[in-house]
């Protein structure tokens, strides 16, 4: 299972592969960040993150794009920003027919570390140790796209019994 | 001038087309909605705006597209997908090469009625003036799409010249 995981935002917009199934160890094939200049023009802005988030998919081709879920009781420019790298990312998937899973914050803490209410540090340390890498993945917006990926392929398994659950409880009111 | 007014939303996306200049009667060249299921998943619905307002600057070739300024002050919700859908509209002109501008509702009432509080039905109602139509678009949200474009197109002469101040003062400082 290959896996993109999608830190949305204008400024810097993390991004990172990782590859492997649950309970088995994980490969990261990539990780950085698609960066807009604060001053460019929004459109412009939107349509770089585009022609970055193209690149990844072009060079990697996963199988799932894993997308933080955006909420508003942050800072309301910030999330504005937010909201609007994270439609870009998902356009670009879905337009190529790559299913999308969007995961809160506290998800993919408690995912990656145990603890919903982890830190950047902890969250980054536990990326790190996952991955088998050297040195945690600056900047966080990068350790936090893997973290993301992570977290989708951990949860993975439990989402689709969810969803064949409720498609077979369907199923069954349907033909009843 | 030729301008798109795109009043973004991603259960109704009003669309409208005018052209015309400040002083000069207006033209009506198109108005509708592109509409997604509330149902199907956030990506998809990104997608079909995304094809929705491609076949809009396909069928009209607008110099410029006015797009709502989105503000959080509302249902947090809503303004989420208020503000992916308008990072689609910005995506798509953007791409193209076209200058888009951003309008609050506040300076969109303001222009065609005098008051930037004025409501849904009295935008309605002007816009059918100023645009000498039968009777008010329907839903809102496609007349408030042409509300956009009309607003842009009699702002954009003092937005314009602005713009020249601000350059000329650059252009002052640098060559001081």
């Amino acid at each position: 299972m290959r896996v993109l995981g999608v830190d949305p935002g204008l400024t810097r917009c993390g991004v990172g592969v990782v590859e492997g199934l649950a309970g088995r160890p994980l490969t990261m094939l990539g990780v950085g960040v698609v960066r807009t200049p604060a001053d460019a023009e929004l459109g412009h802005r939107l349509v770089a993150i585009e022609r970055g988030i193209e690149e990844w998919l072009d060079a990697h081709r996963p199988e799932f794009v894993a997308v933080e879920r955006v909420f508003s009781q942050h800072n309301v420019r910030t999330v504005m920003g937010t909201a609007q790298a994270s439609a870009v990312a998902m356009l670009c998937a879905s337009r190529r027919g790559i299913p999308v899973a969007l995961h809160t914050p506290s998800e993919v803490k408690a995912a990656v570390t145990g603890s919903g209410r982890a830190d950047k540090a902890q969250v980054g340390a536990m990326v790190t140790r996952l991955l088998r890498l050297d040195a945690p993945p600056k900047p966080a917006d990068a350790a936090d796209a893997l973290a993301l990926a992570i977290c989708h392929i951990w949860r993975a398994p439990a989402l689709n019994r969810l969803q064949q659950a409720h498609a077979q409880h369907s199923v069954r009111k349907v033909t009843r």
